[in-house]
């Protein structure tokens, strides 16, 4: 045997020994010519911080090998802002050579203008998806073997339902046809949790879907089929915590990968304290401000800590990562005041860097404008904080609207929280980069919030797809899925929507079998999102509203010629509207036309309403 | 005769025409020295712009005459920047000398530092009054002849009760004694009007206090001696309206004086959509913007035009012959969002630029901290409106007090209330120049508030005074004033205070008659206010608050050595309250005071509270 047979043998026999040495490169990959070129390899397996790594590679500097608490983590540092597309060894070096081994590493190929990618704006309409809950395209992947939870039942609100990833993917011609012009899936990453595993906020795996939901493959069709009908995919991402099945918990990288580890490992879970003010509030304690933020948000997600630079960027690259991966068009942010907050600026920093254009949306579940307006990036907040976030949540507005349309109209009560409300856009920086929604996965349904009103849901749908905002819609919003028997029960609120289940015997698809009221609320809401999806009015037009009267609360939105006129009208007998008082909207002996029922009509001195509702006037042809 | 001798006659002749031809010349006179050195005399006569006025002294500059559409009057800019104490001559020239006079106009030597004067600041606490309300010092003034409103009643709420300036000035002492150290009047200018001329927000002549009040004498009396005692008098001044009997209404200086003036000639009262967020709303129209700002608060108050610049130069003038002649510490202006916003901050800045230490608090009644926020001078508004404002007031913080006291402690009830709604203090430039209160003259009385329940009424005191605010309380409350029978009632709001009559069974002022509940009060505001007045802590120190917990919510004021806590407990069974949770202030093993029950004790490491109530602890000795 010549010598170097000896030493391919030998590398051979170090390859064979990788697989049983490192389990873990994350991320998997890179890519050239990014901004963040410096990336930080995780590297697990038994023991592996006993070798010395090294890359024979000219245009590869490895900056930093970084050991930790746990013997079996190495962190590398590379350099790769010299480096080529394609694939390079690592070198994993020990004293006797019979124990070195090399893994590949590839750095790809960017897309075509990925750093130049848009975000969402206000032209989009997002359909918020709970993929188990949408549609089981493909029941092989119902129950997937050796992973915890292991039981389908439809009839459980809690279980798992067998929607998955291909069953977006299927009806991207139904979210297209109805005019959205975004998805955002409730995160379908892998959630090996004992027990509702479903909601998938409960991550154990930071680089791979659930099996359940699908194939990376299938995510990836699902971004790219997307992306060629001009849909862009928002992915769910969850910096705050992951599910304590996470594996890192079987072996911790350091002492202070998360917060309360300590307590944690001697069995005792410290959660947080909830009080979310103290993220802004100079008075507050730095007891409760670090509870806040260190506590645990379920006894089942330990809360990372961000605040060790090794989990940082850990945390950065995996969603950069995943943008590039999956051509991504927009971020949603789980859990936005939980996290430490300089970290959440980094991160979002760093990804509005990689993409200038892109749009970030971070939840804050409070109905203090005052704080939707601290966390939006522009603002000049006077603790100097700087978000780098392009977009909040309008939790106050989508109050406000509830409220409004629930109440008897008085001085104080009724639209004028509406009209109040959305005055409170002077105090935003971007207030058109704002999200406005008229529920989410996490509250009832907004036909449930209205009293199963149907009149009522048009109304609020009528006045917040016209608002100057990002907007969202909840699946099923379309065909009224109402929560009414347990209000606010988080897995009725994420029923199955109808069709989505072969043999679902109403199709909210194809229409088969739903009630007059849920057709009338699906054609309703597919014209408004159909005339809305080319309305440079509603996208950037100019608002102009005026104060509620007599039970009518009229909106316009107006850009050069095009003007939408939304009016809500509460009254239940047939009102003349006087239209004088819109003068100065200039419609004055203009054709109108009524967007839903397509009448044409010239603006004069009244406008006849037979009954409550809302009626969306716009001056295109 | 010789002719100077009959020049003589002539003049005095023409000087005794004087007081046939001009009724009126406002401001009466003006200061030497002043920033504002243009003054714009207004003269009222029959006929007076028939004249032409001209000054024969070298030192003053007759700038501008100006004729208005009403010949009954002129309006004068006198430039008296290079003028001199004394009286000066104004000529009033016809064609025919028999027609000419003359009048004299005093320039005043100011006070000295009347510039540097320092205006009310959270070393302050105001104690509000009704003056018809409080004291009646002067039974002879109880009935004016020849004044429209001619009864006099007190079992009558809305009637004038004979309460005087006299009154005030009479019980400084006790005002002192009590631990307030500023003093705000509701108005006390002339009110000449048929009926509820008692509040005083009707004012008919804006140079003259309301006779039943008292004389100007009365008035500089009651500024002199509180200003001896180092008590800040604060004039309540109203430039959006005018009582309908001003006697402008009879004769308006122009046909644009007051806001809808046409329609009121035609017997027409527009009035105000009071929809004040359009000072703020950007989308707000320009219809709802005019009517805001332009109807009539109510039928018995025109709305004066502060768009015409002869007007607005004479309600600035006013505002500052007030602070030059009263020698006052400050300003609190009425119903601050109805008057044309872009006056407002001129005549704000032109004050603050006569009085660089002042203050003016404006009254905006909103529970939205985004409004308080967008007056206060400072805030970097996005439209770019710059109020002049230093104080604004915590309608927000004082409804959340109340709700957090009425309320039943949970997860987002009770004290979180005051927490969150301290917490916004984030967003305000200079929190610390707000005006807190627990009432005022036009809400109920804090003590019916809250359930007629003195240990709440207790709570909300002792934290409110302790909030890094300006305070202001309203005359009564010491001895649990209530409105219960009629809550809301404004004439029972504004009951008397006892012991301000003559006959009173019950004086508040000795303590004869008081329940013992009153007397408690009494005492407990009289230790606090007594504290607060010398507590560098409360006036400038560092504010720190631990969130709600089991029925606890604590808030610290800190400055170097001296620490003042404030327990707030609503739980009725005896706790240990664990003073661990507050390591970072540093208390340990220190000697702190209860500043009620005057007992000392050392911090350690609990702190047992028997029953609900506050607590008020402090370092200092």
């Amino acid at each position: 045997m010549k010598k170097y047979q000896i030493l391919i043998i030998l590398l051979v026999l170090g390859f064979n020994n990788y697989a049983q040495k490192i389990d873990k490169i994350e991320p998997p990959n890179w890519w050239i010519g990014m901004k963040h070129d410096q990336v930080e390899l995780l590297i697990h397996g038994e023991n592996v911080s006993s070798y010395t790594p090294s890359i024979n590679n000219n245009s590869i500097d490895l900056k930093q090998v970084k050991r930790t608490d746990n013997k079996n983590y190495l962190f590398l540092t590379l350099d790769v802002s010299k480096a080529e597309v394609g694939n390079f060894k690592i070198d994993f070096l020990k004293k006797g050579k019979r124990n070195n081994f090399s893994i590949d590493y590839e750095l790809k190929e960017r897309k075509k203008d990925s750093e130049l990618r848009e975000g969402f704006n206000s032209s989009d309409v997002v359909y918020l998806i709970t993929p188990d809950r949408f549609s089981n395209a493909d029941t092989s992947n119902d129950i997937v073997k050796g992973l915890r939870e292991t039981k389908i039942n439809r009839k459980e609100d809690y279980a798992r339902h067998g929607g998955d990833i291909k069953g977006i993917t299927n009806h991207l011609d139904y979210i297209d046809e109805m005019g959205f012009t975004a998805i955002w899936s409730t995160p379908v990453l892998t959630n090996d949790m004992k027990r509702s595993s479903y909601h998938g906020y409960a991550i154990t795996d930071l680089y791979q879907p659930d099996p359940r939901f699908g194939t990376m493959d299938e995510y990836i069709e699902l971004a790219t089929k997307s992306k060629e009908r001009g849909i862009k995919l928002i992915m769910d991402m969850v910096e705050n915590h992951i599910g304590v099945e996470h594996w890192w918990m079987k072996d911790l990288p350091t002492n202070d990968w998360v917060n309360y580890q300590k307590e944690f490992l001697e069995g005792n879970i410290v959660t947080t304290n909830h009080r979310r003010t103290t993220n802004q509030d100079s008075y507050a304690s730095k007891k409760d401000r670090a509870l806040m933020s260190e506590g645990w948000f379920v006894s089942a997600m330990p809360d990372l800590n961000q605040r060790n630079p090794l989990l940082a960027n850990y945390l950065i690259q995996n969603s950069i990562w995943w943008v590039e991966t999956l051509d991504l068009g927009g971020i949603r942010q789980d859990t936005y005041p939980y996290p430490d907050k300089e970290f959440m600026a980094n991160w979002a920093g760093a990804i509005m860097e990689e993409y200038p254009n892109f749009s970030i949306v971070g939840e804050e579940w409070s109905l203090n404008p005052l704080l939707v307006g601290y966390w939006q990036d522009g603002k000049n907040n006077n603790d100097g904080y700087k978000s780098n976030l392009t977009s909040s949540m309008d939790f106050p507005m989508q109050n406000a609207i509830v409220e409004a349309l629930n109440e008897e109209e008085s001085w104080d009560k009724g639209f004028v929280k509406m009209y109040e409300g959305l005055a409170n856009d002077f105090s935003y920086v971007h207030p058109n980069k704002i999200m406005i929604f008229p529920d989410n996965h996490d509250m009832s349904r907004i036909y449930t919030q209205l009293g199963e009103d149907v009149v009522k849901t048009k109304m609020a749908l009528g006045y917040l797809l016209a608002m100057p905002r990002i907007a969202q819609v909840y699946y099923g919003t379309e065909v009224l899925i109402s929560d009414a028997e347990k209000p606010g029960d988080h897995g009725l609120i994420r029923t199955d929507f109808p069709g989505g289940w072969e043999k679902d015997k109403v199709n909210a698809f194809t229409g088969q079998g739903l009630s007059k009221d849920q057709k009338d609320m699906q054609s309703y809401l597919k014209k408004v999102l159909n005339y809305r999806k080319h309305s440079e009015a509603i996208h950037t037009g100019k608002t102009l509203h005026f104060a509620p009267d007599k039970g009518v609360y009229v909106l316009f939105r107006i850009l050069n010629e095009e003007v939408v006129c939304v009016i809500l009208n509460k009254n239940d007998k047939p009102i003349n509207l006087d239209l004088n008082r819109f003068e100065e909207v200039g419609l004055k002996g203009k054709q109108v036309k009524n967007i839903i029922s397509e009448e044409t009509l010239i603006w004069k001195n009244s406008f006849k309403i037979d009954k409550k509702g809302v009626t969306i006037i716009t001056t295109k042809k």
